[in-house]
């Protein structure tokens, strides 16, 4: 690959990791935590859905190693907690949510494959790698989860994962199928914040 | 082992994670969730146990080399969607339940035993693989726990997990013993659904 | 080390692991559970924080090999069915859980140094084993956890792994660091508990 795309890769690695600590910060603001709450949250929301993954695929779980992942997370905590967060600051940050969300279903899925998965358990993969970080936040939380809101978030992980997955096996590079896959991600993402579109839920009745 | 035996036991393996992804889609159907949260209840709950079972024992998690078990969770997902699910059907899956339980009660147990773990670990691992997927639906789909309930539930797992181990430990052979502890928690689970059994409550004051 | 020391750290490590599944199984008791809920909190509760620790390091999970954990977990949950738990002996237990708390935010963090992870994580790491299963009890009994409560408790885990990374960088050997590193946190946990300390929660508004 281009040195210079490896590169961007790297760094898009750590504002995904940072962004969602944010979101995590954001949800300790909301209760009017204490510094070290925030900081807790920070971390568990930005590496949670990673963590899982590495776990999951029997690989070194990618914080250990190398500290700047925490240490991002715990400056998004930091910069949250100093500045406040103003409506319009949420509406930036729901923003680079969906960034990071389309970015991650699509590292997910990669790093599975990469390591020999099959195509489904790819895909869960990559879902589970953008999600799952949020859903801890919404259990510690104790909030609705993101799981249990009738909003479309899992469903832009299932399709940024998804047409990935699809187009690797078609032969497509990763490059332009990753483009193509976070793209599309994005795209039903922003549909969802900007015209509230939603999934029909179930029809039938229960009993 | 008679290739019959081996044969079925891997039929089973597949129905049980069926059966439980059966309830996680179900715990989605009552809230009226769209197709995708379906999915992912289903999955999380039919391969929940079995996955913190291997992560433990330090096993390759069992779902990532053969797609087939997250298939079948979303296959149970799909039919739960098309067919709706009338009280009738309810009940039959809270027997298939009952089967998924005992089985795997004896199943996690036994990878355990199989892996090197003492009798201890090797019955609360039993316990864990059977009831996991469970407790992790409710506990994300913000649900009281089965572990909440006075109803009699995990105790099946212990008693199915525990027999097997002991009389695993007094040289019987692996699949009378498999039968044995099974069907004994089969029984257990059986009295509770249909005779409400419960446990004495803890009967002590803690104030 | 000193052969007497070490044997010493082995009971320290049991008896903290006893005293966390005594906090489970008092999370049982206040609502008159049976004794198999009193075993299952004990046991997730006591291992719970050390287990995540193992799997984030990739180290085999402590109390597989050894069955003695769980069996001081279960003998917790047991006497706490058998002698009730009044407000005299409440307190009692909050005290040991301040040096289970204060201990064990030291023994994660020395674990991971000794496994070779950078300063940061390793106290994380340290944070984690010692508090998360709480969390995994708060979250499991449906109780507001101590990571959404103002009360000090996550800091003086934060406090002990800190300080004993800290002091362990700049050369300090093993026992000192720890010793100091655990009597700071236990320190901090006992103003919680006699003074109701706090920190001051986040002064921003959120929107």
């Amino acid at each position: 690959m281009d040195e210079r795309i490896a590169h961007a890769l790297v760094w898009l690695d750590y504002a995904a990791v940072a962004v969602f600590g944010a979101t995590g910060a954001l949800a300790a603001a909301r209760r009017k935590h204490d510094i070290v709450t925030f900081g807790f949250f920070a971390a568990i929301t930005g590496v949670g859905g990673g963590t899982l993954r590495d776990l999951l695929l029997g690989a070194p779980v990618f914080w250990i190693d190398r500290w700047g992942y925490l240490a991002a997370c715990l400056t998004a905590a930091l910069v949250i907690w100093l500045t406040g967060l103003g409506r319009g600051r949420q509406r930036v940050l729901l923003w680079l949510d969906a960034v990071g969300l389309a970015a991650y279903s699509v590292v997910g899925a990669a790093k599975a494959l990469a390591l020999g998965a099959p195509a489904l358990p790819s895909m869960v993969m990559g879902v589970l790698t953008a999600c799952f970080g949020g859903v801890i936040r919404d259990v510690l939380a104790h909030e609705e989860s993101v799981l249990l809101k009738r909003e479309i978030y899992v469903t832009c992980a299932v399709v940024g994962a998804g047409l990935f997955v699809i187009l690797r096996g078609f032969g497509l590079p990763g490059l332009p199928a990753g483009l193509i896959g976070a793209g599309a991600a994005f795209g039903v993402r922003a549909g969802a914040i900007l015209w509230n579109w939603t999934l029909p839920g179930f029809p039938g009745r229960e009993d």
